[in-house]
């Protein structure tokens, strides 16, 4: 059994979710919230709480693997710019303790969790819902942190039973 | 006497100077260094390497504050997010130790350093040497992190004669 901790870094509000993944790329629900980075205060300490807050989950939950998802810009470079240290430091946490980070594309993690990667941002909670057996609506960005970890449970049962990398195992999907 | 780590972040090189500030704004040069962020390997690994860097920096100088600069970013928006990746853990080595964390614009670097807020990078680089009595050429990266802590030791001078924030300093001048 694996421990896979998905996280949906953004500006305002950082989502987390935890999965526990099998061989067969099974994932059973941990956790899930948001994570509020709190709009009061300087960047700076609204960035702390953010890595302090990933710190007290990764210490709690003991994650083996982090999932997270690629992000490549549309929008303005100043919302990118804030993006970034906010995924920055949601990096930061996992690296910290020596955890392997993996990597997705929002098309990758439609692809894996709905099943094709044009699927809009309901379809996603919908589908996560379904598949960890959660009731009630899920909360979007806890929705999209399950997802990546979702994702990696899959692609990791696929590089396990190939004997392959989990980039290796993404390609052939 | 105050210690004040500058840093200037990058993506593919953060520059750190250190200076050490008395009352009056006056600095004395204690260390500069470029610190790469190697191009090798995954981008998680390249953000660790830059954080155990300045983590070993602030665990052997023992800074007291940590300066840098405030960024605006007219870039393309995924040069803004790979800097504030960067700059994202460069903030988190800071507030991991609660070092206090002062934020300069450009601007307002090169009217410290300078004397004038439109000033040119050579200019920047030629007056750190100067105020800072260092012989020979500083490298770029290197003269703009201790242009930041030269920026913050005068600033925060300014607030100490006062009695004041240093925010508040910084609107006076």
């Amino acid at each position: 059994m694996t421990r896979i901790l998905g996280i949906d870094p953004g500006s305002q509000r950082t989502g987390v979710g935890i999965v526990d993944a099998d061989a067969t790329g099974r994932a059973r629900h941990v956790f899930h919230a948001p994570l509020l980075l709190l709009g009061e205060g300087e960047f700076p300490q609204r960035l702390k709480r953010l890595l302090d807050g990933l710190a007290d989950i990764i210490e709690t939950y003991k994650p083996d693997e982090v999932a997270i998802e690629k992000v490549f810009m549309g929008k303005s470079a100043d919302a990118a710019l804030k993006l970034g240290h906010a995924r920055g430091a949601a990096l930061c946490a996992a690296v910290m303790r020596d955890l392997p980070v993996h990597e997705y594309a929002a098309k990758e993690i439609k692809l894996a969790v709905v099943g094709q990667g044009g699927a809009d941002k309901v379809q996603v909670q919908h589908m996560v819902g379904v598949m960890l057996g959660l009731q009630g609506k899920l909360q979007a960005d806890a929705a999209d942190a399950l997802a990546v970890a979702i994702t990696h449970a899959h692609v990791r049962s696929t590089a396990l039973r190939l004997g392959i990398s989990t980039k290796q195992a993404w390609g052939r999907k």
